[in-house]
C-alpha cells in the first residue's frame, strides 16, 4: 500500500521524525525512502526541489499528492489513513482541544530550542550578540517550565493530549528527543523526563529512531545548565 | 449556540481574524468577545493569563476546552461543528493534500512577513543590522514570488487550495491583507492583488475586518518596494 509514497528525509532532523512516525503509527511501512546528507547540501539537489520548491526535508509524495510540511503531512496521512494503524486525533472534544493546542505550540517549543542549540548557524558571525543568546536560553527555560507543569497537571504516564498517544505526541516528541540528546537534565525537568522514557520505546518511535544517533550514542551538552 | 465561546482578541492580528473568520464561517456567530489593546498590554492582563499562560491573544474558550492556538481553534472550530455552516476541509485527497501544506507554509509565510514589519519590534536596538533587515526583505520577496507562483498555477478565481474555500484561506487570508495593508503593490504582484480582491468582500472577512483598519482607512507603504 505504501508503495505509492516516497520521503525524501534527513536523519535526526525533527520535522522529518515527525512523519516518519506517523508512517508507522499508520502502518504505513513499506514506502519509498531515501536518506539525503544536509552536510553535502543534498536538501538542494534537484530531486528534492522537483518535490519541495523550498529545498527542504521531509520531502513527500503520495502518488500525485505533495505534503512536504511535517505537520501538514502528519494531517494528511491521519485523514487518508483514519481507520488503519492506530487514530492519532482522540474523539472526546476535550482531548481534541488539548491535542491541537499542545501540536501548534510545538511549534513554539521547536523554535525556542532551535534558537539555542543553532544559534550559530541561524545568525551570521558578525551579527551575533550574547544577549540574544542569553535571552534565548531563557525564553526555552521558560518554555521548558510551562510543559513540564502541563504533563504534570496531567499525571504520570500521560501523553501530551491525556490517556492517548495522539499527533501531539507524533508531532511533539522529537523536540523532546532532542532537548535530551543536546544534554537536557531530566532531574532539572523531570516530568519531561518521564515523558522521554514513556515513548523512547514506543515501536513506531524506535523503528524511526535516527540512525545517526545509534551509530553515536553521545549526544551533546549544550543544554546542561537550561 | 456559541453563547459557550469567549475570545479575547486585538484588532489587526491576523492570528485573531484567522479565528474570527472560523467563527463565521461556521455560523458561530454570538459568541462572546472582548476587544483587547496591545497597546495598553491588556494581552498581558489576568482576564487573560486565566486562559493563555503565554499572555497572548486570541484566548478561546469553548466550554472547558481551551484552544488558543490560532491554527488550533480553526482546526477544533473544524471538527467539532463539521456539518454546521461552511466545510472547511475539501473531500477529495488532492485538494486536502494542498490545503495542509499552504496552510502549513502560511506560517512562514506570516513570519517572514513579521521579520520585515515588525523587525524593530523584535529585536532590540543594539542588535539590530542592517544586513539582517536586508535578509528579511529579500526572504519576504522570494516568498511572495512563491505564493504568486501557487495561485497563478490554480488559475485565475482559485483559493489557495483549489476550487472552495478551506482552512488555507481562513489561516492565510490575514496575512494576504496585512501585506496590502503595509503597502505591498497589487502591480508587482498581480496574482496575489486579485486573490486579495476576491476574497476581501467575502462576507465571513468583511464581518471580521479590523476596526481600526476600518477607522483609519489609510494603511503604510513600508513594504511598497517589496
Amino acid at each position: 500500500m505504501a508503495k505509492d509514497m516516497t520521503l525524501l528525509w534527513g536523519s535526526g532532523s525533527p520535522p522529518c521524525w515527525r512523519v516518519m512516525i506517523a508512517l508507522e503509527e499508520k502502518n504505513l511501512q513499506g514506502y519509498n525512502h531515501k536518506l539525503l546528507s544536509f552536510d553535502k547540501k543534498e536538501h538542494k539537489s534537484q530531486e528534492v526541489l522537483d518535490i519541495n520548491p523550498r529545498g527542504q526535508l521531509p520531502s513527500f509524495k503520495h502518488g500525485d499528492n505533495i505534503v512536504n510540511d511535517s505537520y501538514a503531512a502528519c494531517f494528511y496521512l491521519e485523514s487518508q489513513f483514519k481507520s488503519q494503524g492506530n487514530a492519532l486525533i482522540p474523539d472526546s472534544p476535550a482531548e481534541q482541544a488539548l491535542m491541537y493546542q499542545r501540536m501548534f505550540e510545538g511549534l513554539v517549543f521547536y523554535e525556542k530550542l532551535n534558537a539555542v542549540i543553532y544559534y550559530k548557524w541561524f545568525v551570521p558571525e558578525e551579527e551575533r550578540h550574547d544577549s540574544a543568546l542569553t535571552r534565548n536560553k531563557e525564553a526555552l527555560a521558560t518554555e521548558l517550565k510551562l510543559w513540564e507543569g502541563y504533563l504534570k497537571k496531567l499525571g504520570s504516564g500521560s501523553y501530551l493530549a491525556g490517556k492517548s498517544f495522539s499527533l501531539a505526541d507524533v508531532t511533539v516528541f522529537p523536540t523532546v528527543a532532542y532537548l535530551f540528546r543536546f544534554g537536557l537534565s531530566a532531574e532539572r525537568y523531570p516530568v519531561l523526563g518521564e515523558y522521554y522514557a514513556l515513548l523512547k520505546d514506543r515501536p513506531s518511535i524506535k523503528a524511526s529512531w535516527p540512525p545517526h544517533w545509534l551509530e553515536n550514542t553521545k549526544g551533546q551538552d549544550t543544554l546542561k545548565e537550561i
